[in-house]
């Protein structure tokens, strides 16, 4: 089951189009889940749609959970040392944006991040690590897109404002039920630049895997449905290329996750 | 106009006690932020209240920016550099409590952080320093409750998650509408540890004050009503003391802003 976000209101994407989700399963989507799930396997009534028109498919997540430093190449790219835990920042709610639309780029030094996204649909607090996918019913894929000026500025750094411009949490195309994906904890990530793979891992090579990292967060936070956990990104983010390379107007970015989905998104910077 | 919440519901507290906000102001309560102001100045048929069930005033932002380091001798007690730029953190929502509430202490070495708290009423992006006052429509008190071994652990340090225990973020009594409040810009803060005042300061002395915070702020981030900002602590925390001092459960901990108001919260710790 795909249930993505189209005017307002959850639709389920199938190969034939978008079909309405009824109100009275969209109206508390993740409480619903499983009713969702029976109704989705026979739905019918698919209509065409614009995918530039597909918004974030959680719009109002009570918290966003944003994971640093969780691949060891991209660690090291970063140049610091391997964590011994999780390092957790957010990613305020307010950047969100939809899987295929246009970010504007404020000054500065704008860089990807593709990160696969769990999706928390059932409140949790101190869940044991072999039971941390028990929370997550949903994959997306994620961007966390981020201005390397602001984002590393004062100190210690805190990364977080530089990370939530307006368009900074592209997010989507849709919550992926785990049922759609033959293994959750190996899937191949795939970041384009203009067509050249900037990144590319598999989510296996994660320092703390999705159960760790559930098990970590709700050892501190009560996790609420519709909560969202960037999981971190692999090596190959444009600040440390050599030379560097930073998002410009001209680029299109391409994040793909197997078994997942495809975001492509365009840039556009005002005239100062 | 001082604002509060009980049973889920927003009250108006005046001196004599407690009166229930009519549900068509209180459904929207920031959208209504004046029409509320109008109904406040003639309410009548106030009723006593248990202070203990008081709930933090905003139940739900969509976003709460916490600022490190923005007094100049808490800056130096905690080891850093004065900073250029605002250190911004969150603390994730699930850890707001009330102003009387007892809060579970987890293991590790919990401490104090006394904060002035502006409450943003009226949506804002890229608002000019002058200008800065404009969104906030209320202050209220605040603790930063902080697990410094976790806030500290891993580099770099990500502090968002040792803040964030349920029950680490108290807010309250009340959210204090400016009109209420004879110079917003310098109020009085005192922390005081089970009668021993542990924090004293003014708010004239932060380094970013409220208005150069909301304009820092809303360059990255649309602000939205309902969201909070801890503006930071003073020097006095429990880390920095020689001995260091951690809270205990024989505890009682008063957070009070003159003029704002004052809460008191009580600790405990589950037998292991």
């Amino acid at each position: 089951m795909r249930i993505a976000r189209l005017a307002g209101r959850p639709v389920l994407l199938t190969p034939e189009g978008a079909v309405d989700v009824p109100p009275s399963l969209g109206a508390d989507l993740f409480a619903r889940w499983d009713d969702l799930r029976r109704w989705s396997a026979a739905a019918t009534g698919a209509r065409p749609y614009d995918e530039s028109e597909l918004e974030p498919p959680v719009p109002v997540p009570r918290q966003i959970f944003a994971v640093a430093l969780n691949y060891r190449p991209h660690t090291a790219e970063a140049g610091y040392e391997e964590p011994e835990v999780p390092l957790v920042f957010t990613k305020f709610a307010t950047c969100l944006t939809g899987p295929y639309t246009t970010v504007t780029l404020p000054p500065g030094r704008v860089d990807w991040e593709l990160e696969l996204v769990a999706v928390i649909g059932r409140e949790a607090h101190q869940v044991p690590e072999e039971k941390g996918w028990d929370p997550v019913v949903a994959l997306t894929v994620g961007q966390d897109l981020s201005e390397r000026i602001s984002q590393l500025a004062g100190r210690p750094a805190q990364f977080s404002l530089g990370k939530s411009y307006p368009g900074f949490g592209p997010v989507g195309p849709a919550l992926v039920s785990l049922d759609e994906i033959d293994d959750p904890d190996d899937l191949e990530l795939t970041c384009e630049l203009n067509g050249e793979t900037v990144q590319h891992d598999r989510t296996a090579n994660m320092i703390f895997p999705i159960p760790r990292l559930v098990s970590h967060l709700s050892q501190f936070c009560t996790l609420l449905p519709g909560d969202l956990i960037f999981t971190g990104t692999p090596a190959g983010v444009g600040n440390r290329r050599v030379p560097q390379r930073f998002l410009t107007p001209e680029d299109e970015l391409v994040s793909r996750i197997g078994g997942v989905g495809e975001m492509r998104h365009r840039f556009w910077r005002p005239r100062t």
